[in-house]
């Protein structure tokens, strides 16, 4: 029917798999979202993320088989082949998994895969908020912190392992992260490591009403919902927990700052987007005592695309005019 | 007399000013060293930076005059016209100063000036330790800490302020920096920090020889050699506070690979060169609990043009094939 070409967009995430359609122009024709498997390792992970494109495709009445390709931004380190690697956030899921070719096989279309942040930092920087920058910091704060850079107009990934922002150390034997190490940034700010400190406080006797609010709404993890709802009622334990984790969030991007002198600075990730602009602008304040050059601090934005950039940041992967994020 | 020309290059650190006069082929025709004058402002640098290029242009036998161009590394940002702002290690210099032109008219030849800590970096690419990488943090451990960055062969500035790896925050609210900053990496690390935290010690009863040695040499800082010499003793207050210089320069370092996951880390400045690759090594193996990808650590290595490394870079900024430096 379309003459248009289409193209698939899948963003894994820790706790949901978001998938799009787009047009050529990068409009969302359909999407569709479902909870990250928390059981059945990559396998299972695979036949979710075909069933989330399947349902994009229908919610777009596209027919699967038409999509010119499908792009998959997941975490941890892929090569070129799509296979990942080190993608500790997402459960059950330990050395490396040839993502692109099994999916590839289930969805009988191309595949590429890409870093989930590095993919998402480059649809800020050519469709979103990010538009008019040619040096960018993403920040996307979720289950973890993870980051994304755009140097001289084009993406950095180094050997391509780069971009993990949340592993900066911010406090030296610090507490203690959930990839093991001390003291890292997402220590303090990642979702995942905030909801342990909140229930390990609740066992020392502090109240708060996030664990009652996710029983509420039936989940069975903090999300970033769950975070602002509690934030709302003015919940204290909630509120001096992303407290710490914007003095976090700060300390550790101000770092980044003052050693690459980005322009822009994107703000993105479940948290990041729900909690918005407020949130993104007392991070810009947690930096500042921090900058090195503190007369001309980086622009501070929540990502634009919200919700959905990371899908269609994954779709850049396939989309015609994408090929400038295959640089390594 | 000589057919090939000549150049001069100028480090300007906060203890010494280091000149040498180079040839086409970057070999070193003569050198001169005066310290850095304590008094005087910008003034006064830019009389003893003409004084030790003239001491260089004498030990080599070169006519001042014949010189093609002078280089100048020096602390601080540098704009297109050689103009120094926040070389906040310098005595006496706030605020921004014409360099390039001062210095030009006292030398009757073309100046350029450039970052100290990226033309040492860019030396060390191009004719040092890190000849055979394509990505690199340079970091020199002297009375600051400095970091310079090559990415993808070309140097990577920012907004101009780039690489300022020492005041990465390694310690939220941690330790007061020269800066006036907290928790930097070089408010443990920086020899100027050092110094004022054994000062601090001593008042407090603790032992050390390190101020009775350099009574004895003369001297009115505790330079690298002087640390040298206190390790070499078994100095216990020398040996505990570098140590903690290397925790926190390897929790800085690990940071900014996991950021940038560059493939090596040169280690130069005065304290860096003058303390050699087993520090260098101890630095490598202070980053390894920090590092998100432990698997395949950078080569760590020893700035291999020492002491006259920024010298030498310096004159790459005005030597023929050196306008690969110019890049912003």
């Amino acid at each position: 029917m379309a003459a248009m070409p289409t193209y698939g967009g899948i963003d894994l995430g820790g706790t949901k798999i978001q998938a799009v359609v787009v047009d050529d122009d990068h409009e969302v024709l359909g999407s569709a979202r479902r909870p990250t498997p928390t059981s059945g390792g990559p396998p299972g992970v695979v036949a979710e993320l075909a069933a989330a494109m399947r349902d994009a495709a229908r919610a777009a009445e596209v027919d699967l088989t038409l999509l010119a390709g499908v792009g998959v931004g997941s975490p941890g380190t892929i090569d070129d082949a799509g296979t990942v690697s080190g993608a500790g956030n997402l459960p059950g899921w330990e050395g490396s998994f040839a993502m692109a070719k099994t999916l590839a096989a289930e969805l009988a279309c191309p595949v590429r895969v890409g870093n989930d942040v590095q993919v998402a930092t480059e649809a800020e920087f050519r469709l979103g908020a990010a538009r008019s920058y040619a040096s960018l910091l993403g920040v996307f704060w979720g289950t973890g912190v993870g980051g994304g850079l755009i140097l001289a107009g084009v993406p950095w990934t180094g050997r391509g392992g780069a971009g993990e922002i949340g592993h900066m150390v911010v406090v030296l034997d610090g507490a203690r992260c959930t990839c093991g190490r001390r003291g890292c940034m997402e220590a303090y700010a990642g979702r995942a490591a905030m909801e342990e400190h909140v229930a390990r406080q609740v066992d020392k006797g502090r109240r708060t009403d996030l664990f009652k609010l996710m029983h509420e709404r039936g989940r069975t993890r903090l999300t970033s919902g769950i975070w602002a709802r509690a934030l709302e009622h003015g919940d204290k334990l909630a509120i001096a927990v992303i407290e710490r984790a914007v003095q976090a969030l700060g300390a550790g991007i101000a770092s980044a700052v003052n050693l690459l002198d980005v322009e822009g600075v994107i703000i993105g990730g479940g948290l990041g987007v729900r909690l918005g602009d407020p949130y993104a602008q007392r991070i810009a304040a947690a930096m500042q005592p921090h900058l090195f050059i503190d007369s001309r601090p980086p622009n501070v934005h929540v990502a634009e695309l919200g919700d959905l950039g990371g899908a269609i940041g994954a779709s850049l992967l396939v989309a015609g005019d994408g090929h400038r994020s295959a640089r390594s």
